[in-house]
């Protein structure tokens, strides 16, 4: 609401939270379940608990009506404005695989595709080959050199791979040539600056060393962005913040917001508990958990996944709440209801639990407890204020 | 959330307003209540009886997670987004005293101190000399002449005065001189711009008068700030407004605000009620009226305190309603929960009876039942306009 005001009062103590994301909580009345959603079906009697002795209210992601995508939502979550704070997907992609971009980098996603011998892109996806064959062929098109900058390629998962140019004076003012539909040429690069000039080489570049492979035989290029300065957690709200999340869009935002992107072994809802204790004992004071499975499940439409992801996380909920946790909260980043398949613009069930608040509102964790709970209807970015004020890490405003 | 659409469309017309003020209202559960705040604890017949047919809601003071102090608190209410309006604490203990503040002068706290013969500050606070000494010590004082300037040092209470500087190009980017501990010297006013200089000759002639005396032989300067230009509640929204306030800071605020700051006689609740009736009399259409011990409880930590200064506050409420009120406010500037000691960040209630409204939502005023009232969650600043409207004084917005 006031740029700067919450950074101005910010002030650090030993008080420790913890800020646990289960993706896509949110949902919508579904009619098999009576009305319900997935969170008021699914069987939740740690966050129950919670909910009884702590306060609840809902967050809009955004803004009323705007649906947001992963990255908007999150940087929403840890306090960033989305509106202000546009990420680009390819800053993204590239810190999602521990790419440690620097400022002014020029970043795009790929995606490995098939090309027919007339140019006509027939498999926007390759076939979706293995990590392995993208390992591969990143490995070949590493060695393209384009004069002015320097030039880096990372697999990422299956036929997707990012590339990032380093240079001075770089542009994201280019399009997609990702055509969007098979039956059509990539969009080609036109333009005289210094990045078209850069990406139209580079695609030259890989067009020779692909050329005559299969099924990839060629790269199409997406959400070109630059990375810009981005002010880290710390600097802004004086927080050591650690991120356990599994996938590499959630590390990515964590690592943009400059909190640590720590290692979860094994890859599952015990290695995070593990992550968290040992992210507490190294220090941290703010831990962002993610916990993916809840916003795949609504995407596939699956109602019993959704409550199943949910349930997986309420069971595993004790493991995360370690005792020097001043202040827990539970939420979602936004809805993904599963009779739409797709994230939408509802709001968001929230859960603070710690810090000085008002209790006995509630007697479950639910969107219906949720909207008439203690702290109301609020928007994403004001959770961090509410967390930091509960934390006791905000100073007084004014005399 | 509009700058300037309410002013656009405020109206004059015969419609009286009352806004009382419990300070430091709100509260969270409390354990030895059972999970109660002292407003729900208290027996309140009164106010609930407004609730039962009035609407309830919750203001949240400045933005979520930030707790405000006194002057921004109560500025929010008067409908001054107090983020935009920022007061320092010379200015609202000038106006506080009644101090006819003109723009431009700089103001700033005066505490009588005890430095030893090494000029060690050996008491912030000069033994909290009397307020009759206070006023002797101040007539010595107002003998000062500083070149450029005209010196103004008035009392306040205890051993609180301030002093106002009036004159040109004045700055306010002055550091307190008061160590904020003993067993320190003065801070010294250090810089060759017109203000520093005039404060250091202020000091320095301020130190020839005291020394020698006991216990008060100096001064420590607080809260320097210019008296800048500020819209009158009047200008903005066409009311023409009485505080009956006991205490200076909120005297001070209201008088900021252009409201006129009457006298109460006796000092308590029954000289504010005839205040009230005169303040009316008097051709006020909008009656500020403030109740400060619920705040000091709150501050004390005394449950019940606070508990007796709500029902103290009730038992006097006929004694304020005016038949000629046609809307009747009831609320806090901000909550100072007792087992806190300390202003929070926490929403807090809002009563408004009279006017159009939906009613029937609520049988107490309490902040259970405010936060699912009939006009949900607001910023402090949304209350004016909610008033106005209540009292037909605002216009339609567009054809």
């Amino acid at each position: 609401m006031y740029r700067g005001l919450v950074e101005e009062l910010a002030q650090k103590n030993d008080s420790r939270i913890l800020l646990a994301v289960i993706d896509g909580l949110g949902d919508i009345s579904i009619e098999e379940l009576g009305g319900k959603t997935p969170l008021e079906a699914a069987v939740t009697p740690e966050m129950d608990r919670l909910a009884a002795g702590g306060a609840l209210g809902v967050h809009i992601p955004v803004a009323r009506g705007i649906t947001p995508g992963s990255g908007p939502a999150h940087l929403g979550l840890f306090g960033y404005d989305p509106v202000l704070y546009q990420v680009g997907r390819g800053v993204l992609a590239a810190l999602g695989v521990g790419f440690e971009l620097k400022y002014g980098d020029l970043a795009a996603r790929i995606n490995f595709c098939t090309l027919d011998d007339k140019g006509i892109v027939t498999d926007r996806r390759a076939g979706r080959i293995t990590t392995e064959k993208c390992v591969e062929l990143v490995g070949m098109l590493a060695d393209i050199r384009v004069e002015g900058v320097e030039t880096f390629v990372v697999p990422v998962k299956q036929h997707r791979a990012c590339v990032v140019f380093r240079g001075d004076d770089q542009s994201d003012d280019i399009q997609d040539t990702d055509p969007g539909l098979v039956g059509h040429r990539p969009v080609p690069v036109e333009g005289s600056d210094k990045s078209r000039r850069v990406v139209r080489e580079f695609l030259r570049k890989a067009e020779e060393i692909l050329k005559g492979l299969h099924p990839a035989n060629f790269i199409l290029l997406r959400g070109f962005a630059l990375h810009k300065e981005f002010p880290s957690i710390e600097e802004r709200f004086g927080l050591t913040a650690a991120a356990v999340a599994l996938y590499p869009m959630y590390r990515g935002v964590a690592g943009l917001a400059g909190m640590n992107v720590v290692k979860c072994d094994p890859e599952n809802l015990s290695g995070q508990a593990k992550a968290v204790k040992k992210a507490l004992d190294d220090g941290h004071d703010f831990i962002f958990l993610h916990h993916k499975p809840a916003d795949s499940a609504g995407e596939d439409g699956n109602i019993q996944a959704k409550i199943r992801a949910i349930e997986e996380f309420d069971r595993a909920l004790p493991s995360f709440l370690d005792s020097r946790f001043a202040v827990v909260c539970i939420t979602g980043d936004h809805s993904t209801p599963c009779p739409m398949k797709l994230h939408s613009w509802h709001s968001v069930p929230v859960l603070i639990h710690g810090g000085p608040r008002r209790w006995g509102y509630s007697s479950a964790f639910s969107e219906k407890q949720a909207i008439c709970g203690a702290m109301g209807t609020f928007r994403a970015i004001d959770i961090m204020p509410l967390l930091l004020a509960s934390a006791g890490k905000l100073a007084k405003f004014g005399a």
